[in-house]
């Protein structure tokens, strides 16, 4: 096992109602700055419900953080907080949201061009505004991690920051919340969650035996809730709830303490989005399945132990079994709706060479646990997704 | 899935070399108090390197702090650190170092009898010490939580207490400082952890998939881990790391976030402990699987879940399932040498009397996740474990 540090102190307050929770956890004297994105918070009734819990406090409001939240955006909130001396943040939204009010709780005491704390990850920050969460859309895990992710639209870049500071001090997981998601979202949440746990188990081995077996629950959690949560006549409490919280534990550093970590699906995808505006989630189905396939032999002993811990396949040779475990994880994707191919998103060779000439470009050029994801293996991994 | 809240803001510190990193953690101008055991702390050379990462700080030491740790004795530290004006405590040791210290840090500040902690399972507790710890036993899970079980040597009351304030800042986990543990207590963590497991695992179906699969998990991880644990010449890391961060997981509160738990056999373990100084982790050994065997109506869908995933038995009828995992479960004790009835101990009829009343005069009436566990059928568990 690898050493680590291991700290979360975002503090969950999990099921229906648990809105009301939140006077206790923010000051009674605090300058709240609510922040949601689109309409649906207002529309569901879920941005009342958080004002009636935040009760006699002074409250102001920053609507219309977009999916992929971008730095243009997030800086109107950040002057916008600093213009009403806001002392406390409340994300009410999915991941973006919740990425974009901590890259404004970092921005907003920060001295300086506040760009720079995406140019250096985060690790200039040296304060934040406290903030919450109430979650609305299970998937990223930014409700119980400290990083996120933002866009700069006018240049494609999407750069990930993260520090200590930027973890909410709590969160709201309701999956009542999730009732009006439309299933494209829930297959979303799924395959995000999926890749999430595969980018911090599918490296090689250490001898992380809870780890191991913790990320192959999730990874268990989520094939056997996929059928039933797409199928779903009304909304079932027990699926959504068994999204958010397998979502949450997915993404808050648990399962990747003391193991090695990937996160190229991630890189890649991530060019992926800033360029052509896939969904998070549907970049890394394309991509994932293809790493898969040209590492195989690096992540050998994981595969096999993949595909016989999460697949219950045992018969055929070692690369049989790899090879039907990869297959297995392409169809999961398909399963839910999510392509594994950039053409059905219409994009053919001019993509490859503008997502691997956007990961040279931001630095991304040995990408994987080995870091032997190089600029050409990265287009050999895009050509095959063709 | 029932609702929960989850927090957890200890800082695990894991690996060979972490102590050294504790300085960054204890303020620089604290007078800390460093609480230990018997001498095994100083002759070890634990001692000196919490004593060295502790550096110019005013330390003061407490040493003798026994297993299963007594008011008595834990008066004696509270006394001390009032006297010496300590503002820090560093726990060096195992589970009982830990709860005295966590009883400590409640009772320093404390106004008024400090039994009333105790008696009010400290739901009393307003203020407490901050404090640290660095474990060399892999048990109880007390580096991770908020609880502790103090002894009242007087009237033999074994008490459990917690409190948010009782988290550990920070908890250093270094697998090497278990290298000088007898086999004997290597048996007691791997049967402890399981058992903490099950107490949170075996009990009715809500629904949780994760929790289920992270609960399953950890009993396979102490499956795989005894026999390499119980039979290694020297010692070896990667076990000793995997008993310490599997224990540690075990009792950190998330495999018991959103699911019933029982406890019974906690209870009825304590008494076995109080009254004949049997050894925590050895007493759950006798008790659960007469647990299991008396509740097996009322836990029937998760008894049958457990045959299957974590002991692979899916041959013959329910109750031959049933049955098989229940023997199972007391065979795992036997096989790492922790005999699983009362009568290894010399321990007869007059032994069940003496538990069944001392759980009725300590109110533990209505024990387990169905509260259905009477001192009638307390009574009737130990007697099927003479």
């Amino acid at each position: 096992m690898l050493n680590f540090n291991f700290y979360n102190p975002t503090r969950i307050l999990f099921g229906a109602g648990k809105i009301a929770e939140i006077s206790q956890f923010v000051p009674q004297d605090a300058r709240v700055l609510v922040l949601y994105g689109g309409g649906s918070a207002r529309s569901t009734g879920t941005l009342a419900e958080v004002l009636a819990a935040l009760g006699e406090r002074t409250v102001f409001e920053f609507g219309g953080i977009e999916p992929n939240p971008s730095y243009e955006t997030l800086s109107r909130a950040v002057d916008m907080a600093r213009a009403e001396r806001i002392d406390y943040l409340l994300a009410v939204g999915g991941g973006s949201v919740l990425d974009g009010s901590k890259f404004v709780a970092a921005a907003v005491p920060f001295e300086g061009d506040t760009w720079s704390i995406l140019e250096k990850r985060g690790s200039n920050i040296t304060r934040a505004l406290p903030m919450g969460a109430v979650l609305t859309l299970p998937a990223t895990g930014s409700e119980m991690n400290s990083g996120g992710v933002v866009t700069r639209k006018a240049t494609h870049a999407k750069l990930a920051f993260s520090s200590p500071l930027c973890f909410p001090q709590f969160s709201v997981l309701d999956p009542t919340k999730t009732y009006t998601l439309p299933p494209r979202q829930i297959a979303n949440g799924l395959v995000d969650a999926f890749v999430h746990t595969m980018e911090q188990y599918l490296t090689y081995p250490v001898n992380g035996l809870a780890q191991d077996r913790f990320a192959e629950g999730l990874l268990q959690t989520l094939i056997e809730l996929a059928p039933r949560a797409m199928q779903e006549g009304e909304p079932d409490y027990d699926n959504r709830a068994n999204l958010m919280w397998t979502a949450t534990l997915a993404l808050n550093g648990l399962i990747g303490a003391g193991v090695p970590q990937d996160w190229a699906t991630h890189m890649i995808g991530h060019e992926l989005t800033a360029l052509y505006g896939i969904d998070h989630a549907r970049t890394l189905a394309i991509v994932l399945p293809q790493v898969m396939q040209a590492r195989r032999e690096a992540k050998r002993e994981k595969l096999l132990q993949y595909a016989a811990r999460v697949w219950q396949i045992t018969e055929g040779s070692d690369d049989e079994r790899i090879d039907a475990a990869i297959a297995r994880t392409a169809q999961f994707f398909e399963s839910v709706g999510i392509p594994t191919r950039l053409s059905a998103y219409q994009l053919g060779g001019e993509a490859v060479d503008a997502v691997v000439k956007a990961l040279t470009e931001h630095g991304m050029v040995k990408l994987g646990e080995q870091r032997a994801i190089t600029p050409e293996v990265s287009r050999a991994i895009l050509e095959a997704a063709l």
